[in-house]
């Protein structure tokens, strides 16, 4: 046998089994998106390079995304990220669109990166915005649709949690140990780096950077302050709206948790297992500047986007997974023999359109190797329609799950197939 | 206003009244297929044009496909078709599958061609595939599966054919005609510019491809002859599958039908519009070699593909697209003035737990500009919660289309919303 062609490195097979858990995902994600009123969208997979560089830099696309030119010689991007697009979308029609607009998406991206563990080139995700309000009622539903979806998906609040920061409370604390504008974007990347090293180590590079050591030090103090929330009239009302949502069990300020993009400016969050050692589940927060960055005009937003890499390994961390995902077949109707195809094959038409999931046996073949061929396949229900039933108008099935077999009437088939699938 | 930066050519943007199109397209599908006993799987976006090149020759790839390097100089594709993708996915784990294999998927796909009517860069398609079995009756379970596709989704069998040939047959029938085996590929094709040319311009043609006079108008004869299949012992048996599957008025036979690709050998179908003029909405047809050539042992197999922008072109001909698609929200949660913020809140929260699509408007407005903001949307119920709702612990619901408006007790809301939704 020669070697088989192998598949690109970062990229995914989805075989029956791992597609009914991303099926079963996706599934939960349109659920909770729609029940908020969301509208689902999707954009290209192809755009210009422009557009990301508009809002990061060309060299930064260039370095984290696919990037090649057409015939034509234009730089096209096989999308890292779906916000350009949605502001691209939104600036297009800007002024025929309904506002707030509550739109939600789910797609392909594409990273550059080394695979590993939670990390693929090649991965899906899901986007939700909330466009056209400053409102903190938006900030509130947004983190709520976040929680609620890892609720109904199957995790306890034990084992997942949101955790929101404000930009502009973290903004005014920094000015506070009078830390310069011009260095606060460092400072953020600082702050997400403590978790990474020891206290000691953690000094030395924060000094080195430029703070100075009574800086360093109330750096240190401030992200300790779990209570630091209260100085933020934002987060205040945030808190007592997810109250009234339900889900204050899945959600909690954390002063550590900045997001890496610059065009956040207020609600900033990410998910995480509590547990701890992983990848963010998901993330967001408010934007007051996307249109505007594609050419349209400034427009507020607030919205997250969820990966679907880490959410799987967190589910299966959780042992959330069902059993017995996907949409397998109800029935298989075998073939007795050569003679019998088309009988049969009337009967599987007959039951299948009475709304049943059937499979057809395509040729005859020993009934041993079609049970078993049921049973690999997770069919609960074999029928079989071989000379004696079709001499006395009957037919006979067995359920493979409880062995309980029974021949009935044709006419009864229906009804008995009924009892089985309840059984 | 600055100039907003452009998507790029045969690419689509899906708004949500696109989209909801789209979606009720693919839930179509899945409804088809799983009634067939159908698992899904999908396949990466990115994979090695050597795998590609197995089937066509790297020259046509690289004109038809979008091919570009990585850092580590391998040539990579966006996949222009799934066929390779699954041979190689069934290649891998030959041993470890169940067949007959029923597999369908539905994704993105992209083709560097001329962008015009029915005809885009990127694009989605769906694959479905019966492999393991040389029965004719996979073969006509495949077309029934096209066929009650183009049914159920609301095409008459005046507006909709699945034409139908058979390789084995036109090879005989070319081989009674002496053409050779080396032109028989020529000739394929040329049966495929009849329609295309007149009569005596395709007859010169034909002459200076190679054949004889006698060869052209033997020829022309053949695919007038609409009895042909009765010389085909496999399309009789499939007609008369087709007819116990009860899609018989939706399925004809058609000997200009040959597909353009080599790898089929026996049945091969496309299914149209009567009307005449568009492209062809799907086609498939049996194959016997496709693992084979990318490394695995032969496997049989027969299946179709179904790009989604010709179905939606000819859906749109025939009228067929249902209005008010998408998931739209039922129902609306105003909000009064500042201080009724929260009780609105509760109020929504309680709406979307009984299982509603709630939005809730994020602040207070003029109450007459969230109505609009409902209708616009097409959101059928407004509920308001003023200052004399809440003092007598009721609620006001509207019901935009019917104009009915109610104030009922806040115990009776869930009821009365049932009513107004069945209204």
């Amino acid at each position: 046998m020669a070697e088989i062609i192998r598949s690109v490195k970062g990229t995914r097979d989805f075989y029956p089994e791992n597609m009914a858990v991303r099926r079963w995902i996706f599934d939960k994600i349109r659920e909770i998106s729609t029940l908020f009123g969301y509208e689902e969208y999707e954009g290209p997979c192809l755009e210009f390079i422009d557009l990301y560089a508009a809002k990061s830099g060309e060299e930064l696309v260039k370095e984290q995304a696919f990037v090649f030119s057409t015939p034509g010689d234009d730089l096209l991007t096989l999308r890292p990220e779906l916000t350009p697009t949605l502001a691209r979308m939104v600036a297009q029609q800007q002024y025929n669109l309904v506002y707030p607009l509550r739109w939600w998406s789910i797609g392909p991206f594409w990273r550059y990166e080394k695979p590993q563990r939670g990390r693929t080139r090649e991965f899906y995700q899901w986007n939700i915005d909330l466009i056209g309000t400053k409102a903190i009622a938006a900030d509130a539903e947004i983190v709520t649709i976040a929680a609620m979806f890892l609720k109904e998906i199957g995790f306890s609040p034990e084992q997942v949690r949101v955790y929101v920061n404000n930009r502009r409370l973290m903004d005014r604390a920094f000015s506070e140990l009078s830390i310069q504008n011009e260095l606060k974007p460092t400072v953020f990347r600082m702050v997400d780096r403590m978790e990474k090293m020891r206290v000691n180590e953690w000094h030395v590079y924060a000094t080195d950077g430029g703070l100075s050591k009574e800086q360093a030090d109330g750096l240190l103090k401030l992200v300790e302050n779990d209570l630091l929330w209260h100085d933020s009239p934002e987060l205040v009302e945030l808190f007592k709206l997810i109250e009234i949502y339900g889900v204050a069990d899945y959600v909690e300020f954390n002063p550590k948790v900045f997001r890496g993009l610059d065009y956040y400016t207020g609600t900033v969050f990410e998910a995480f297992e509590t547990g701890g050692k992983s990848r963010s589940i998901l993330g967001g927060g408010r934007y007051d500047n996307l249109v505007a960055a594609v050419g349209g005009d400034p427009l507020p937003g607030v919205g997250f986007a969820m990966g679907d890499v880490v959410i799987e390994l967190a589910l299966r961390d959780a042992e959330a997974i069902p059993e017995g995902l996907g949409d397998q077949a109800q029935v298989l109707v075998t073939v007795f023999d050569d003679e019998r195809v088309s009988e049969s094959l009337r009967l599987a038409t007959e039951i299948r359109n009475a709304g049943y999931r059937v499979v057809f046996y395509p040729e005859a073949d020993k009934l041993g190797k079609q049970f078993r061929f049921a049973d690999k396949l997770g069919i609960p229900i074999v029928v079989v329609l071989g000379p004696d039933e079709i001499e006395t108008g009957s037919v006979a099935l067995k359920h493979l799950k409880t062995r309980e077999q029974v021949t009935v009437k044709r006419e009864m088939l229906l009804d008995q197939l009924g009892k089985f699938l309840l059984s």
